[in-house]
């Protein structure tokens, strides 16, 4: 066996958190809502400082998509994932591009950190870490940093 | 066994994140930058996007303390813990404040996300996030959240 290749748990996780580059240029509220666990604890790009559970992440999902005018670019890159025997995390970039339904153009690199737990045999986001830095200088969020 | 009870892991992995509070008190970098893996990725609360390496890590560690004029208060609360047999996670809310060598006070919530992975027998972090959202109106970072 090699150790360099994924193991199926990985190649799950993988597939789960790539599914949402379609997702977000199709609008699937379902795919994007999917595989969160009843009590996941959300750290959101945007305030307040934290949600709880699945409802109110499915929620965030709709209002996030209802933001955009059109499809929504998501772009992921250095997606590093790190998988035990029932928890795992990962982390990525992606890139969020689009044009708001007041005519913005957003186009800005984020940082996710996603970790799970597996139950009842299914791997579940318990935990999701989302956010761009500030600029401590003038208390503004950085939205215009390149990887 | 009462599935309630920490396991020895999560005894360990909640010093290491509990020491923060002590050791951001005294200024011991020493403390603050333990514990971290050689290729640890970070998403810390003030740009760049990310660092890599615990070099990258010891060295914000000695920028973070000399921000400040003596020592900063570092309250923890809401510590959750997933650990798994070498795979591990936890996420929080800390209170920093103190006052700056500039002379302005800081008091504000941060969320904090740290991943492990058991490496010879110990736990290392292998990747910290660390945010305070923003402002989708007016662009600015949230620094005035209440939990």
């Amino acid at each position: 066996m090699n150790a360099q290749l994924p193991t199926d748990d990985e190649t799950r996780i993988r597939a789960l958190i790539e599914g949402r580059v379609a997702a977000a240029a199709t609008k699937d509220s379902g795919i994007l809502a999917a595989g969160y666990a009843d009590d996941v604890v959300l750290y959101d790009v945007v305030g307040p400082l934290r949600h709880t559970g699945a409802e109110a992440h499915t929620r965030r999902v709709a209002e996030w998509l209802a933001l955009y005018d059109g499809g929504i670019g998501y772009w992921i890159r250095d997606l590093h994932i790190t998988v035990g025997e029932d928890v795992a995390f990962c982390h990525y970039l992606y890139q969020v591009s689009g044009t708001t339904t007041g005519g913005t153009d957003v186009r800005m690199w984020v940082r996710s950190t996603v970790c799970l737990r597996r139950t009842d045999g299914s791997w579940r986001i318990t935990h999701e870490h989302t956010s761009v830095p500030f600029d401590g200088e003038t208390g503004a969020a950085s939205l215009d940093l390149q990887p």
